[in-house]
């Protein structure tokens, strides 16, 4: 089988280390470089042990990349970051044919303003960024099919989206309570004290409240799916386990609405999707269980509130939050089947 | 010194062994007997290893324990298992000058019949329901002084309500969103796959969504304050850790409230309190910071929503919200220094 | 492609569910049974949720497998029950043309006096087991060719053998000190308090010291190799993690052999291994760096005490140290690529 | 209570915080000043929030501290930095009467060629050196009362010591294999990759193999006891947990000699000692039993080789071994009662 030749920019963090152990599992993407200015010159293995007596390519600068004949970017890059050597790339350098699919920030909000805002720096690519599809796959893939450069979702805009598209015509919207949590994977894998493991072992936080950066992110989606503006509510925590994500979210009914209306709308938009599973009444989604794979499951609970009802959303924030996602996105743009290289089973215990 | 002799029913438990911790390091008690049926006969070191070689009460059966000369008993039993227990004790055996702590849940709830669609039994001892105190100390000071029969909070409960009262005329009481997390030794020592290593570590999910028992407790103190009924959402999760607990509260300001006026009210009301602290601004409470003492630490923070605020409040399960707190009414019951025994730094990491 | 038919007997364990995992990647097999007779009648999902959604058959029992047309037999059941479901259906029912990939204890060990020692009850079936052929695969594929009941090897001895067998000649075969350590899934799915998560996680102890299972195989297999009995020090300990295993040996190296002689014996015979991997010099093997893969991986390092080496091996527990390599057993056993459905890249982080 | 005024030098790393609780909780001393040059000028919940709300002082630069009327100092800086500071305030600015307690591997190796090798820089203080104290508590009261400078042992030589010295007229000193394992706190506060979470979560690795720095001080202490040079075999293991320390030690039994030979000779060594437990037959020491105490709890074991047996010694890596036995080090200075602020139970779980 022709395999395309796939680039990975940034492939010493943990969404591009994520990123390679998808592809390698791919059957029509090849591994041709992987870059990591800082460890440029190392073999992969250095920096990755887990990815040692793989044969992969060693560690390049981005621009030392040679991109004759390289089909496939994924830019694992930091936000900021990425926008740049995106630019570089095809607007400087002129690289033609690439197919581009962004994991950073840089092409998420349609917003340039709010991307300012929340971001602390202008966006310097305005005509990247309108060409950019947010590639949310259920909800994008007419938009995604031959796109050149994909912006995949935040981690917790994927799994809050996911769990409040269906849901935008039966609840009260300006109310929208997310109390969100991640394993540690989702800080990177900068040196800090505060990912050590004694700091985030054997307890929990709250953290960024009021001010995390996806947040914006999901306002301007599912104000885009509203027609107007809303602020959703949203509180994240960092818990002490490498992968995983939930998104608890409370909302309130709209009236004659009833719990099982609400679950009749979510198993009638998810019924057909493969990484999209809505649980069976009574069963609650745990992280473990979608453990390394790039399934979201969804579950929807009657709240103690008779007006009220929960929603909860897990998915693995490296896999269908990141670099699954990713994967997916490319199969969409491509014209392939959705699944191929994401069929793996989750990964328990 | 003289101390006052003191038994723990229900040794064997988490809440149990946590008490044996903190009575051994009270200066005005003495523990004389260690009940455990289903251990009888065994060394407490054959049941808790950590407890070798303290020269601590072989277990026994709690029909078998001596009473002459008793003067305080804390009740770790199950619920059910204590009323009757307790009922045996002062009502049958008529045993004179007990101080009973109860940190089960059949005394918690004032409403019989709560207690009965909560816990699927007929509270069978009305007279003494009717005496209890509940005692979420902060709050029960006054009744506490001398009382005989103390219910301790649950441990949701506890997070939750000193989370709440400061706030109740600031906040939309009909509308309480409460996201909650706990570390496994919640769940109490009984055999289970479910609590087995592989199934809980590296993971989270929620639980007993819309039906956790301690949600009708929450509902029923907060009422009292109120003088009407209210319902809370209340959600719980469980984490992978041993000990803490997280409650994550969504409130919406009524009108004219800023969070400013929120934090007053906090700080006003617990300014004097040895163990309950509110956190500066931008400082958000960690469970690990609080791990194996009795603090409470709660912190506020605006939502992004400019209606709603976030109030966080994060506890040892084990001690603030169990035998921490028990031992805080014993001093309270017998009007000593309420920090006897339980001054501890938290240990981190 | 035609699929062999394929029955998982004990699917409810951890080595089952991990087996299902395998097997599902697997381009060459088809489950169609699972049996678990304590769950008959429930669906799989009801057991192990992260396995919901994929299509798989409801969970029966043993005794109610349709055996026409099976092809293919993973025995995932507790010592004991496979000795004697294996014999009831080749020996009673005579169910023919099976193979038999057994993952239990029961046919591992030759010396039918050891097993009975070693695991309290007589071997039944003597015909059947001078005919298994144990399945430590890099050592084992001649007699794998067409057998048609293979022993698996205990975890333990697959990650102590592993690292043994090369430097028998170069090292004092009298003083073998291995020191080993297992995440929790070792202990399999029972429930047990010993192995809820407050028992397990946040410390580490030894278990079975000089009397587990699993040294009496390890010197069985030495002793063959060397042609005379010895007796190995074994000492396991749990860990708190999932998956992954340790064994640490420490030898005393032959008068004239070197370090670099050891490590030269262990390239030459695992230098064209798929899954055993000779790390380079200096880099220590992690578990986590094989974690849910089937590799070993082996680090080969001088002791302080010039005499003396240490030789470290790692392993997944479940993957090569269990069903990874009872897929890879049935590889070989049928002339496959022995690498089919387990070219899968280690889980990190 | 008159209070000795204390000082704790490097209060930011994990020796220090836990130096900080262990001293809160002493009735003899009291907290005048903690030192980190890199925080100076923070209050100390900055820097470890389970600190807030306890009235600590500020951190401060060592160099400001005022020495009038200081009488104890615990010295938790890093190793060479240790030696410089403790010589500039004893020697330079010629504080006296000042009991110094230092955790650092300053002046733990007598011989100052092989601290030399071991830690790649010459000492500088021969004379401070020839005066310190090795504090290894139960065997070294003598020469600690009165002294001014304690010289606490490292953790791994702690765990290993204690459960060797009663052993080494009745095994084969030549060749002790000790295969230890530590808490992740045992690597300090440092912010590094290899520490985070997701790097040492989930798995388990050896490191330093042959090499590791508390070798030749287990070597030197020893050598010290049977008068000759040895050198044992050390190899440590990384665990996923914070605290915890295991030695699990496997030597050859001397001619004649008994593992009920072995046993007597601990139980003799260690039946008066508060700290060090010889655990019953058949009892495993874990390290989760000891945590956050000063316990030393020892276990000893038959091999499966006749001629050898297991002894198996666990700590808490900050409490034993290091800040606990620091204080229990002070108190014999100061012929104090030798348990004084370290009698509490271990928290568990």
């Amino acid at each position: 089988m022709t395999q395309l030749s796939t680039v990975i920019l940034g492939a010493s963090g943990y969404t591009g280390a994520e990123a390679v152990r998808l592809i390698m599992a791919h059957p029509k993407l090849k591994l041709t470089a992987l870059t990591a200015n800082r460890h440029a010159g190392k073999s992969y293995a250095q920096v990755y042990p887990h990815m040692a007596h793989q044969g992969l390519p060693d560690l390049v600068k981005w621009q030392d990349v040679k991109w004759d004949g390289v089909d496939v970017v994924f830019a694992c890059l930091p936000h900021g970051a990425s926008e740049d050597v995106i630019a570089d790339i095809t607007c400087t350098r002129l690289v033609k044919g690439l197919t581009v699919i962004d994991l950073s920030a840089d092409f998420r909000l349609k917003d340039a303003d709010v991307y300012a805002q929340t971001y602390g720096r202008a966006h310097t690519s305005p005509k990247l960024l309108a060409g950019a599809v947010y590639g949310l796959t259920e909800y994008a893939r007419t938009d995604l099919k031959g796109a050149s450069l994909v912006a995949c979702p935040g981690c917790y805009p994927t799994a809050s989206l996911l769990a409040l598209l269906p849901a935008l015509d039966l609840i009260d919207v300006d109310n929208i309570v997310i109390d969100a949590k991640s394993g540690v994977s989702g800080a990177g894998r900068k040196e800090s004290t505060a990912f050590m493991y004694p700091e985030t072992a054997e307890g929990a936080h709250a953290y960024g409240v009021g001010t995390h950066r996806h947040a914006p992110e999901i306002d301007e989606k599912l104000g885009a799916a509203l027609g107007r503006d809303i602020t959703v509510s949203f509180t994240p925590h960092l818990l002490p386990m490498n992968r995983g994500m939930i998104a608890t979210i409370n909302v309130g009914l709209n009236q004659g609405v009833s719990v099982a209306d609400l679950r009749a709308a979510f198993e009638a938009r998810y019924k057909n999707e493969a990484f999209v599973h809505v649980e069976v009444q009574g069963v609650v989604p745990h992280t473990r269980h979608v453990r390394a794979s790039n399934q979201c499951r969804i579950g929807i609970f009657p709240d103690r509130n008779p007006r009220r009802a929960v929603i909860i959303s897990v998915i693995d924030n490296l896999t269908k939050g990141s670099s699954g996602q990713a994967v997916q996105n490319l199969n969409v743009v491509k014209g392939w089947d959705e699944t191929l290289g994401l069929n793996m089973v989750p990964v328990f215990p």
